[in-house]
């Protein structure tokens, strides 16, 4: 069984590497594939060092392709990659929304991803990490709205995002003026509520991905969902307050006995204790902290939560590798695996 | 006319004196008042340096208290101003819950502040930032529903707060560990969803505020409202993320209509051209920032809108003079101008 990663050398090819190190994925080999500009470069990996190689322009000779270099060359290059055998687990959004291409949080649709014509999407990171702590309380007692703020961390644009933050906080402690290239406007201690691009609607894509993906994944278009999606100067880890109309009352103390028992989820709700989701300690951690949860004041029967999941890993590398245990798991992977 | 501002050295002190340097209030004198330990201080103030005296135990010699010293001094201290003739414009939450206490936004319900009896609420400040945007939208279409989430700077918590802030990032760019005192966590980098005391309903104190207060300062206690209330690793100006279900709809151009003609928004409205609300734009600014004017897409007719406001000024300072120069315009201020 032959792994390949495409956008070897970004942030989420770098969890790709640390997540597929302690995975309980069966792989014989891993080829490490980047722009050109990147080739010949060694990465660590459970103690070796694998060379970066330049994507090909056709197909590669892998079983599974971990796919994040973006939606430009997932578009480009997939259909050959499928073309040549390859399951294509693909993080960009070049193909969420297409009807054929199943999108998949594992804990929530993993059997979607048995019915994959070739590409399996894995969904915009601010969703993955909601619709882990929603889809429990959408099963047990029926989601009718769904209101999401969001407060993203840099990472959400990739190394480079991270190192605008860095390095434009470094110039405005110094009492200098930083620089916008990978955002719209200087993050260092500023809020940008402005991810992606804007619609027709008013509303940003980052907010209607929630939309359209948390619909998919829950396999239910009448699902009543808005988003404002706002950048923070935080590195990593995305949080989200949502608030939940059901269709049958739940509390609190139901709805917290309900996550505890759910894959994916920490329940981290602890308010005396000051035990609430946080990037301070949800970063680097696999599952989706959810916490702050409480009576909704709005909606009779409602709630209200607050999640911090690591964008990196549950929002993508994570998803994605899960996504590639779960078949193999259900033997749905070709490629034997030796030893 | 006097003028006293008691806690004159805080966060909120400072920008006191900058807004009466600007001010329409006709004043003769201004007395600065703190704890003892900053007494003997010199303030500059229009061109002058004024000296701090220690805040006395009894009434101060004053026509207009404006006072920022916190609700443990405001409430054993404002009984004896008021006893001595003061009007007490109260920037702490000791006060605003009394049934005979004016809680006052002047753009909003200036007129309450005519009935007062001596003391006159200031709102806390994310209140106050939303509630100038959202009052005109109630009146014309009536908010059923009213859901907030906030991105709350660090002064929020005074100077003491943006210190820990700056203090901190230098500490974890260096390669350190930052403290947290003045916050539950290390707030660098970090996303804190815990603002003032948890409540039995699970809700901080900052979240009920929001619902209390925009009850009070609207003269509406049926309105459902809900707030997930956080602190952001800014230094100021404070976000918010407000969803409203009207009882009228409303379409996004009538609402940015009105908002234009409104007192104290600026709407700041043009995605195409990246204009939408921002700490990085609204700090310093008298002006409520309002944009991102969208429909909802979970209530018929309702909206979403994103605000930002320099909580320092409209969230305190500013608002409390502006209470100050409404009553003076309305001949309701003891104390003659001279001159």
């Amino acid at each position: 069984m032959r792994v390949a990663i495409v956008g070897a050398t970004g942030a989420v090819g770098h969890e790709l590497l640390r997540v597929l190190e302690s995975s309980t994925l069966k792989f014989d080999e891993l080829q490490l594939y980047a722009s050109p500009r990147s080739a010949g470069l060694k990465l660590p990996f459970a103690g070796q060092e694998l060379t970066v190689r330049a994507t090909p322009e056709g197909a590669i000779d892998a079983d599974v392709i971990l796919a994040s270099a973006g939606g430009s060359i997932s578009k480009a290059l997939a259909p050959a990659w499928v073309a040549g055998g390859a399951v294509v687990i693909d993080n960009s959004s070049a193909f969420r929304y297409e009807p054929d291409v199943p999108l998949v949080v594992p804990e929530v649709n993993g059997e979607a991803a048995l019915k994959h014509k070739g590409i399996i999407a894995n969904p915009n990171c601010t969703t993955a990490i909601a619709v882990v702590a929603v889809a429990p309380l959408h099963r047990a007692y029926g989601v009718k709205r769904m209101i999401v703020s969001t407060y993203q961390a840099t990472s959400g644009a990739g190394q480079k995002g991270i190192e605008e933050l860095l390095e434009g906080t470094r110039v405005e402690l110094a009492g200098g003026q930083p620089q916008a290239q990978v955002f719209a406007y200087p993050i260092p201690f500023n809020v940008i509520p402005h991810i992606d691009a804007f619609q027709d609607n008013g509303y940003t894509k980052e907010e209607m991905k929630v939309v359209w993906e948390t619909r998919k994944i829950l396999g239910d278009d009448s699902l009543k969902i808005e988003c404002t999606a706002v950048r923070i100067p935080t590195l990593r880890t995305h949080s989200e307050a949502i608030t939940l109309e059901l269709e049958r009352p739940a509390t609190p103390d139901e709805a917290r006995e309900l996550l505890r028992q759910a894959p994916g989820v920490e329940v981290r709700d602890d308010p005396a204790a000051r035990l609430y989701p946080m990037p301070l300690t949800a970063t680097r951690k696999y599952d989706v902290e959810v916490g702050r949860i409480r009576a909704s004041l709005v909606f009779d029967g409602g709630l209200e939560l607050f999640v911090a999941g690591d964008q990196l890993l549950k929002g993508a590398a994570l998803n994605a590798v899960q996504i590639a245990e779960y078949l193999q798991a259900k033997g749905a992977l070709r490629g034997r695996v030796s030893g």
